[in-house]
């Protein structure tokens, strides 16, 4: 609507037309804009819970505010709101009920051992949302303007959700845009709401639920049988609601049968997309002797294009390289490679004993090694280095926590201003 | 869940256990049962709008009341209720806003001529709600129960919203599943809510919306370019919301150059799947010049199976057969076949002068012929018979509206029991 209105005002004015706007009666469209963000403090403020406690495995604890933001057709994105956590209202014919116009994004922030409250790469997920809100019809905006929202919203919650004493601890972030206007009809909602909340998240990369065995490290991963999570000229690119709730089917099944994570699988040949909602990595040995870090590759748009993975690649590709200052001692150096890869090659570099390791990346798993694949009634062992990671993502898990917590300074970890 | 508990409580009595739903501490779940239906009307009834006016086509207006349903992981499906019309409720961390843990159905009830009101096929709805529900990992229940459910609501608003005085008229019924309870964890919904509301709908197949200038008959479909909207192993066979929103792009793009719908096309040889939210019906000539009436069919379940549908294609089985009473005299006869079919075939039926007609068929626009494809930049006009219609596309079309509005009486008009 606003590039529509645009480019009418600008086809009068190079008919000679002046005041476009008022002659064409179309008023201008606004932008996310930060700048009219109010925010309104609650009353009822709620209570912190411990760390690792049940109530936040329970992963339903959000902090006392939540950022609030309409958008409508007629005038673009209203002023911003930061206001007291609470409940959703919304029309039973809301399209996000019944269409899936919603899409999402998941980062958190971390408190530093710098005393510091940082979000990591927050610009990645911000133009991630964009492009994600478009491919289910839903508005653009300006993705500079949401992580100012984002650093607004945690000068708000963050010293006291986050306090300066429980270094090392992060909060999981969740902007979410839902078509939530009354709109039954088949077609692009008229009416959105963009709203982010903060949640208490466990670490689901090594902690364990209170009150339940420790389970041994690693990941067991089920491949696909013949359930497909996407498929190209699909949306498995986007962070769609509609990439979710069908593979919940295929992701309960495999709990049931003892694994964690779904291995998705595309075509004939087998193809390795990802897993869970996480990317995959393995380390393997070629035939000819090469070590390499393999993930499935981003141009048939069919896998997330995950922060984490993309962080993973370029420090592996900047870092493990032979004469690195930061390669270690004795560690071989790797050759990064995006490429599709497939279930029967994993199967025979198993078969010839030349798997290194293997891992997930993502936001909500970090950085987890894998530790078994079952495929064709087959399970592969994955190897497990120390017995709790593979060398390589427990260096890359370490090298992406030094950012995240301040260990180092590093232009991925930004700061939010507290003051 | 339901299941689970009988398999241990079974089990345990095989063992001579006995009172064994004690011992495991499973209550029984409990499935949809309208015997617990508890009604609360409204103190503030609404307007019933004026048939085709602006109101009915703006497809916002539910009539008073609506139906709730909750179930839970520990209890299964709670009490049902008829409650005045309202907001719903829910966190902002609702599996549903996220994950498109959604599904819903679509039917109509009718006005009959005879002034009875009418379902149309309701079993088959409530048995695709079951299918589609399994489908996003949310909970089955009995389907003859939904149907009651459905009766006893328009037994509350059927005689005020669709009044003997007006035969002819329907309402849209739209029944829908949502995991709304707090859980942004990515796994199967603990908490769902089943809802049905009643919304006033415009005749998509043949009216216009009041200020807006007729349009021509006949729909122009734009088949898809890179866009897919299903594949084998995904859903598209399921009515869940994931289905729909990610289709809006394409839709949008394609009003925007004046098509009415996208054809959905699959694969390197342009399968032809449905168009828009309807299936899709050729009449053509073969080359050796038999007349057939052709559909995709359901085993790549890629397409939705539809209620109409199967109705189109059980009755041009039954009636449009040579020696049937219901084949109009000079009248031929036709062969109906369920197969996969390309654009390419269309194409060159187009080029030989074989296509007959083609039409949609589904619940919101009902029957509704098709005037022209666009396919790779070519226009492929197909006939339209009298100019409103494709011959065959009508007298369907008579024939359901024949079963829906009891001037015949069938078993697929399942009258409601208004007294």
């Amino acid at each position: 609507m606003n590039g529509h209105a645009v480019e009418t005002a600008s086809h009068l004015i190079q008919n000679g037309v002046n005041a476009a706007k008022t002659l064409v009666h179309e008023p201008e469209m606004h932008d996310l804009d930060v700048s009219k963000l109010t925010v309104s403090l609650t009353k009822s403020p709620g209570k912190v819970p411990e760390p690792d406690s049940l109530e936040i495995w329970d992963m339903k604890t959000c902090t006392d505010h939540m950022v609030k933001v309409t958008w409508t057709d007629d005038v673009g994105w209203h002023a911003p709101t930061i206001e007291p956590y609470g409940q959703l209202t919304m029309s039973p014919i809301a399209s996000c009920l019944h269409y899936a116009t919603q899409c999402f994004e998941g980062l958190k922030v971390y408190r530093g051992f710098d005393g510091k409250l940082r979000l990591f790469r927050p610009d990645k997920n911000c133009a991630r949302l964009v492009m994600s809100s478009a491919r289910v019809a839903l508005p653009t905006f300006n993705p500079k303007e949401l992580e100012k929202l984002l650093k607004a919203f945690m000068k708000v919650d963050g010293p006291k959700w986050l306090p300066k004493s429980r270094p090392g601890r992060f909060l999981y972030l969740r902007p979410a845009i839902i078509g939530n206007g009354e709109q039954i009809g088949v077609t692009a909602p008229s009416e959105v709401l963009m709203f982010i909340v903060a949640v208490g998240w466990p670490d689901l990369s090594s902690g364990t639920r209170p009150g339940t065995l420790p389970k041994p490290p690693g990941l067991k991963l089920l491949a696909s049988k013949s359930d497909v999570r996407a498929w190209p000229g699909g949306f498995g690119y986007a962070k769609v609601g509609a990439n979710y709730g069908p593979a919940f089917v295929s992701h309960m099944e495999g709990r049931k049968m003892g694994y964690d994570q779904i291995l998705w699988l595309l075509g004939a040949d087998y193809q390795v997309t990802e897993a869970g909602a996480s990317n995959f990595f393995i380390v393997w040995k070629t035939k000819e002797g090469n070590l390499q870090l393999v993930t499935a590759p981003l141009d048939a748009k069919v896998i997330l294009e995950g922060v984490t993975r993309g962080s993973v690649l370029e420090l592996a590709r900047q870092r493990l390289v032979s004469g690195s200052e930061y390669l270690p001692p004795n560690i071989t150096d790797l050759e990064v490679v995006e490429r599709n890869f497939t279930m029967l090659e994993i199967e025979e570099a198993w078969e010839e004993g030349r798997i290194v390791e293997a891992f997930l990346s993502g936001t909500a798993y970090f950085i987890t090694p894998v530790s078994a694949i079952s495929f064709r009634d087959e399970e592969i062992d994955i190897p497990m280095g120390d017995g709790t990671s593979g060398y390589y993502a427990a260096l890359l898990k370490k090298w992406l926590k030094d950012i995240m917590y301040g260990n180092v300074q590093h232009e991925w970890g930004v700061v939010i201003d507290e003051e």
